[in-house]
């Protein structure tokens, strides 16, 4: 007896919500069919370990292929998705339009450039292993240049400086300032992060340079950091972030970036590498449903987490606009995607039982901020965290819920090994030895008049 | 007491010879100076498993100045040397002149695309962590866009196939052709590698194709593979390929090189990967020297390593032509690059004392080549050796020499789980989703009539 075709489900986007939606999902009488424009899953909690050379690639993303190849009904496609007809029930991407009973979109999100999408090249974000591998180039050659350019300098006499002692001077120290814009969890990471690689990390490499001169500047609009936690939480992340040697600014904004410099407020400051981690827009296509969304491009879902006018699809991630009981709206952290994958995988069983749907209830267990070596902070509840035992904490979850058994062990390999020797494992510099927007006669430019003097370390030696 | 200026030794180029170098000078009293475009070191004999996914680069490959660390005489510059001017004993590099009284060079060879270097980027060729990135790339996307392919057909009923079979017809098929050109260690490792892929590590993870369907070919224009080894040991190797999965071609000239294709004589291959292990052209800089080069542009160096009339300047390891006592020119191996590197040291070190120089003589401790899965092959002096027990001591040389001690471990780990679980650790598509010359029309003209039937896998299977 042949039955009849099963219904079919696509799942366009394989972050957090979408994989764990595909693994629930898969254990229904479905045909599942996952599509994304990468072959693999991040996990994005670690990125910024990427970014900083403490880990590669490899150790923190796997094939989405691969994390599925048990369910024989899951369908694996690298597409882009680039629209939907939803009267017709058919996704269609680049290649072909799919067909589909069930539809989930969890696409998920990226930074906003406050509508300066020009500073994107000039300030990348942390979304994607190709932005983690850019960041980590920008940040180790402008270490590379700046002992370029010392050496040169005395080899060719420019110092005036009798003394042998390494003394960043001018447009050696302009080559160490780092900027991160935007003090939430990713900036305060990256912050912290860079602060120890500049301070601990390569010590000893340099001849010319003092890799412990660089300044690591956090800037932030708000009020303060980690605006997510508590004020005691964020009080104390910002004494952290110091204690690593971060400089922190908040109620900062940020007006410009151009080559080479970011401006804050009505100051210039010269950075060969500045890093964006503020604001969120949604993924594009939120605005291809035809149903309302927020300023960020974020989809309103109903209770179930389904558009308005269609049951049969369903958003879900930081795709999704939707409040808990008390009208706050949930935050884009992976545990609301975890948890949201898992419920719609029971709204689907459900309905293939003509069973009455439940609304999604998010069920906050805490939340986990790094912010440096032995340095986190942690809200669990009303009880509170910081420090070590946070950072143990966030150590030990992040571990935990990494994919796949073999990489746990190893970036546990990786992570024991930093610790002790505060060395970082993947420091290579690939593509090209450019900085953009930083040559050697903006160099020469930016150590003239017209620089602020405030804000060249060099200066701040004397 | 203020002691005179130390001599300066400048050491172009950071590979085997060059870090070699390095590490002994070092030990002298005089000041080192270590130029190289790269900001890292790459194990070069393991790059072929970066290409394959079986390591990341993090893992092969370290910061030069991390190497270097402990010799505080040791200055390590990211720039790319241009030219030299020997009677003024001057490096002239991208950013500027470095004075020397010894000079090394050691900045290597690249492949030879036989006077056609439009050949390049359609056959990228394995020497940089760049180029072994790319050629994962495209590898994995074969694969990933063979699916697309397949499950489009099925989707829109392309295939009269009535059976719910796997079966790689026409355009499917031709995307799971891989072409490596060349049989000597590089070419041999990366084919025998690529079956071992396509048989074993993605079973169970695809739906519309079958992986093992994939075509490993590899094409050799002498009559043999690993031609620097006994006929016995090659014989030997063809088999262990054989059993692998690789059709091994061997008196066959690749004629053209097109995008989505390569020319073996008059017949047209179509393939999306074709992978190029042939030839080898020496780094440009010898040219630079004024001095006899042979053919491949390695310089004719004299029996102490030094260049004709400039007995201060010396060039080492691939881009040194250097015949041993029998006549016979030394390989561009890396033995040869290490053994170099350490002799240089004592030839500067009885330069300082006014000693005079020894000639330089290679110690052969034999050669290992290896072919895939438990498959290799060894010739120690007299002794031979092929298949496992030449594996096994592959493997533990290689990891041995393995640069870090955190790295041996790592890659031990990740061999011992591949060679349990068949699976690769790092099969990441980073870059974009687009084949070179691949295209969809093109799939469908590769499938008409004016494809040479023999070479279409589909048929094979008819």
């Amino acid at each position: 007896m042949e039955s009849k075709p099963r219904p079919k489900v696509v799942i366009v986007g394989a972050g957090f919500a979408g994989l764990t939606a595909a693994r629930r999902i898969a254990r229904l009488p479905v045909q599942v069919t996952v599509v994304d424009r990468r072959n693999h899953h991040t996990f994005q909690p670690l990125l910024y370990q990427v970014a900083t050379a403490g880990l590669s690639p490899g150790e923190i993303a796997a094939p989405i292929r691969w994390i599925l190849r048990a369910y024989s009904n899951v369908e694996v496609l690298l597409e882009e998705v680039l629209d939907f007809n939803l009267e017709q029930k058919k996704v269609i991407t680049s290649q072909q339009s799919l067909d589909y009973n069930f539809l989930i979109i969890a696409s998920g999100a990226t930074h906003a450039y406050f509508g300066h999408p020009e500073w994107e090249p000039l300030a990348p974000g942390l979304k994607t292993i190709e932005d983690a591998l850019e960041i980590r180039r920008r940040v180790l050659l402008a270490f590379e240049l700046a002992e370029r350019q010392a050496a040169d300098q005395t080899a060719t006499g420019q110092t005036n400086d009798q003394t042998t002692e390494k003394t960043a001077d001018g447009p050696t120290a302009l080559l160490l300032q780092f900027v991160v814009v935007g003090a939430g969890p990713t900036g305060v990471e990256l912050a912290g992060t860079l602060a120890e690689i500049a301070h601990h990390a390569m010590n000893h490499e340099f001849r010319s340079i003092d890799p412990r001169q660089s300044r690591i500047l956090l800037i932030e609009g708000g009020p303060r950091v980690l605006a997510a936690y508590s004020e005691e939480l964020s009080r104390k992340a910002e004494d952290q972030l110091r204690r690593l040697g971060v400089e922190v600014r908040t109620s900062h904004m940020v007006t410009r970036v151009e080559p080479g410099a970011v401006w804050v407020g009505d100051e210039k400051i010269p950075s060969p590498v500045v890093l964006w981690a503020a604001g969120v827009a949604a993924s594009p296509l939120g605005r291809k449903l035809g149903v309302p969304v927020d300023r960020a491009g974020r989809v309103f879902v109903q209770p179930d987490l389904s558009i308005p006018g269609h049951r049969e699809v369903f958003v879900l991630g930081d795709l999704a606009a939707l409040a808990d009981e008390n009208g706050k709206m949930l935050p884009g952290v992976a545990p609301v995607a975890i948890q949201q994958g898992d419920w719609i995988a029971e709204t689907i069983a459900r309905d293939l039982e003509h069973q009455p749907r439940r609304n999604f209830h998010y069920h906050d267990k805490g939340s986990l901020a790094t912010i440096g070596r032995a340095a986190a902070v942690a809200q669990l509840g009303k009880f509170e965290l910081s420090g070590y035992f946070a950072w143990l904490a966030w150590l030990f979850i992040h571990i935990f819920f990494l994919i796949g058994f073999r990489n746990r062990l190893i970036v546990m390999i990786q992570w024991a090994w930093s610790y002790l020797t505060y060395e970082r494992g993947a420091r290579l510099i690939t593509g090209s030895n450019e900085l953009t927007g930083w040559t050697q006669s903006q160099l020469h430019a930016e150590n003239s008049k017209d620089t602020d003097p405030t804000v060249a370390a060099g200066q701040r030696r004397a």
